[in-house]
């Protein structure tokens, strides 16, 4: 496990500003433009045509426009990468990014609109009244809980992929890597109790996906440790996650969460200890996904630990939702779905791991970031399961 | 006069339609994202020292995102060139030809929002919450009188460039071409008085400009005749250019406003018959600007009229607001304007005249709408005005 110049500590602030400058993203022309000729096919007289012909049958919008196929990249800034409440201005660099790998890695044109509102129900309207003007929205970096209401809203409004990344981004890649890691130790998923640290919007997803493809138990922990039914201070997220969590009935803390544990999934940006990963059960797996830095070192971590990723691409087994969401949003569209449904993250999650397949290993269970197979095989198998499930 | 074969009557709609499959825009990325070490600094971790950066100082938001210098392009769809209100679906490929003129014309990034309401209140109130998106705002295809009321209201609610160009890109176009045909004619624009006919948005922002420009008298004529104080059925728009136009007094319909008139000026859509016309005054100028079909066939308006002028690519002295609206966003941007002023707007009337000036004769009173001069000569004008009046 060697560190390579990409960890965030060895980039400078000169290499970082230089390639922000100016913004990541631009608009291009795709149609002619050279010559009078091509003018007025583009633009008038000829664009009335096609705009005529729009009007009198609404399906050729999404045709002869790019909102058929085009992602928002919708974000207030309540919850922009480890930074907090920054503020949509603030957030608008990370929307670009995101922008320029939907670009890179789906081949999908998206836009950014970062929202002075955070509001969940004037941000609905907003997306409401401008839904002629794209195909799919990507929620991004907004804060829990309130994150799951607006995505319910916003499902409920408008008839067209909707997915709020960091939950479910992050969870289709988690069970992608827990499959990978499952297969290389040869260990049945549903053998498995699974700590996920962290109830905010990842933590809620990923305990409902490792559920949904067949952990055979799931503790949450949140700040104040064990997520459970007994307790009187849950939001109801948390008091329905309670419900369907923790069979065994655990009381206490993360130490108490630990003990015995098969897998530990890190998504609350504090630390643990080295000997609370220590009184985990053998041939343990642990995902220690906060950025920049781990919940636990990965070097201490695979002291104890036979798997051992992070978010990080500068350790071996990085979870990155850019696995995830180009060939997701990809798939859907391709697909013209509707929604997205839960089998289509499950085929997504799939979908990853048989490309990791190929070469799976305990430092390789989950494909390389900037593999060109994912997206394709992901959009693959999302728009097929999109077609099974009858939405598409 | 003879008609090439860009004239809308010659286009196939089968080149037409395949120039618009998939629609005319994309996204571009302008930052490297080739390698592990590229995407770190793009997207996380190396992103969050910029969105940090912005956090702290949110004057640095102009300089790390794409938002300081995008134009959003943003239509209702409820006057769409000559079809009306055909809604904001049919109207998005005339944005998206819109975004590609920006683009090519003015080196501009622009983003089409089309609203799928037409309540002026809310129209303002979705931009002022998509406000930390966008640098500019382009209003385009909104019908009157609701254009002027949401452009109002809209400049007073944000701080940037803000212009509906039906109304103020042509009128700056128009007034350059004015000041090109009287220069070729000899004659002043104080001595002359023109007709406007059309009181909807290019008819009432022509109107201004021409006074403001020095034209000497303007008479304007809607569906129901000359505007003027005695009529009981103005809308308070016309009511108040009733009372800055007309001074001769003027009664009656368009014969009485023709009439020993100086200069025509078509944007109604209705057609003006020739014995009309040959009852202006001597050495006259008719810009008949409706598309595809203008007021009168320019070969006729040519047996009376000095100067002529049309919409239209495949006629000489074609009026077409991409003479304009590029360099004036440009210019806009440049200054870092928070608003456009009339002068911006009269220095870049006075800039495509320049132009112009260069090779004027009768049928060459404004320069080609591709030559690539007339945007950047715009663009150093308005920025230049924007820092005269203090608004940069």
């Amino acid at each position: 496990m060697t560190a390579v110049n990409e960890s965030a500590a060895d980039l400078t602030d000169t290499e970082i500003f230089a390639a922000h400058e100016g913004g990541k993203l631009g608009t291009a022309v795709t149609a002619p433009l050279a010559d009078p000729k091509a003018l007025s096919i583009a633009y008038t007289p000829g664009v009335a045509r096609v705009s005529r012909a729009i009007a009198e049958d609404p399906a050729l919008a999404a045709r002869y426009t790019w909102a058929h196929r085009l992602v928002a990249v919708v974000s207030d800034g309540t919850a922009v990468l480890g930074l907090g409440d920054i503020g949509p201005s603030a957030s608008l660099p990370v929307m670009e990014g995101k922008s320029a790998l939907f670009k890179k890695f789906g081949g999908l044109d998206s836009i950014p609109l970062v929202l002075d509102t955070t509001d969940v129900d004037e941000i609905v309207e907003t997306l409401v009244r401008l839904r002629p003007s794209f195909g799919a929205v990507n929620l991004e970096d907004i804060s829990a809980p309130r994150c799951f209401e607006l995505e319910a809203k916003l499902i409920e409004a408008l008839d067209c992929p909707v997915m709020h990344d960091d939950q479910h981004g992050t969870a289709i890649v988690v069970l992608a890597a827990l499959r990978g890691a499952t297969t290389v130790l040869d260990r049945s998923p549903a053998d498995l109790r699974v700590v996920v640290a962290g109830a905010g919007a990842s933590g809620v997803a990923c305990a409902n996906i490792l559920m949904a493809g067949g952990v055979g138990e799931v503790t949450v922990l949140d700040s104040r440790g064990i997520v459970h039914a007994d307790r009187d201070d849950l939001n109801p997220i948390k008091r329905e996650l309670a419900g369907r969590t923790n069979a065994s009935g655990l009381r206490g803390g993360v130490a108490e969460a630990l003990r015995g544990a098969d897998g530990f999934l890190g998504l609350s940006g504090s630390t643990v200890p080295e000997e609370l990963i220590a009184t985990m059960a053998p041939k343990g797996i642990v995902f220690a996904l906060s950025n920049p830095d781990p919940e636990i070192h990965p070097v201490v971590a695979a002291r104890h630990a036979a798997v051992v990723a992070t978010g990080r691409s500068d350790f071996p087994n990085q979870i990155n939702n850019v696995l995830a969401f180009p060939g997701v949003f990809r798939g859907a569209l391709d697909a013209g779905a509707r929604r997205i449904t839960e089998n289509m993250k499950l085929a997504a999650a799939d979908a990853i791991f048989q490309v990791a397949t190929d070469d799976l290993a305990v430092d390789r269970i989950v494909p390389s970031a900037l593999d060109p197979r994912v997206s394709v095989e992901v959009a693959r198998a999302v728009a097929a399961a999109a077609a099974a499930d009858g939405v598409a």
